[in-house]
């Protein structure tokens, strides 16, 4: 990693709050994109957006990011904007998305909530 | 937005080593994903990861993440694991996205790469 990209992920691990260790970097982004199965249904809409709300400010997160779709001209022909809600989170490691993932949390907005979707996409990614 | 995602974001814009302004916000992420058309070929490979590397710096971009994929047991149903590289760039704004995509560093990026790649998609959010 070059220094530049070093200190932006310092600064956003500092964001959180916390101290940054010698040895944490922000490596891992967990991208999710959710299609509602009724979204025109606004309480559906608004117990999904409330919950991943909820869910984004976990301690183990360094960086949440709650989306909705835009699609520009420029790349039109390439881009999706048939999603609901996109959620990007950044992580310190892949160990740190490990437990956000099997965090009760977690788990718990999955049962309540996943009637509410007809179609989630995972991109996890680790920095390079 | 919350007071916490609010720090969380202006922590990020001085991430970028500018000062944040008042009405500044980190509002807008893009999303994209590359397939190789050759991911064998280490040089289309190191080709396309260097000229994504390049493009990361430009200075309208407040936190760029290039990635590789993962694969979690997790969440390995909903997982598309299947793309060379992911590009995670956060903006202030809509506005500044539209900047990065009109540039003539990213224009340039396009002409002289567009036939490495099978397949790209784009996922522009928006903060909600």
């Amino acid at each position: 990693m070059d220094r530049r990209s070093f200190v932006k992920n310092a600064s956003v691990v500092a964001a959180a709050g916390a101290v940054p260790q010698a040895d944490e970097k922000l490596t891992f982004v967990h991208h999710v994109f959710f299609w509602l199965k009724n979204p025109k249904n606004k309480a559906e809409h608004d117990q999904l957006l409330n919950a991943l709300k909820s869910l984004g400010k976990l301690s183990v997160i360094k960086h949440a990011h709650i989306g909705k779709p835009v699609v520009t001209e420029f790349d039109k022909a390439v881009t999706d904007g048939t999603y609901s809600f996109s959620v990007m989170l950044v992580f310190a490691s892949a160990k740190d998305e490990q437990t956000y993932l099997v965090h009760p949390e977690h788990k718990a907005f999955i049962d309540k909530n996943k009637h509410l979707w007809s179609k989630v996409v995972v991109y996890d990614s680790q920095l390079i």
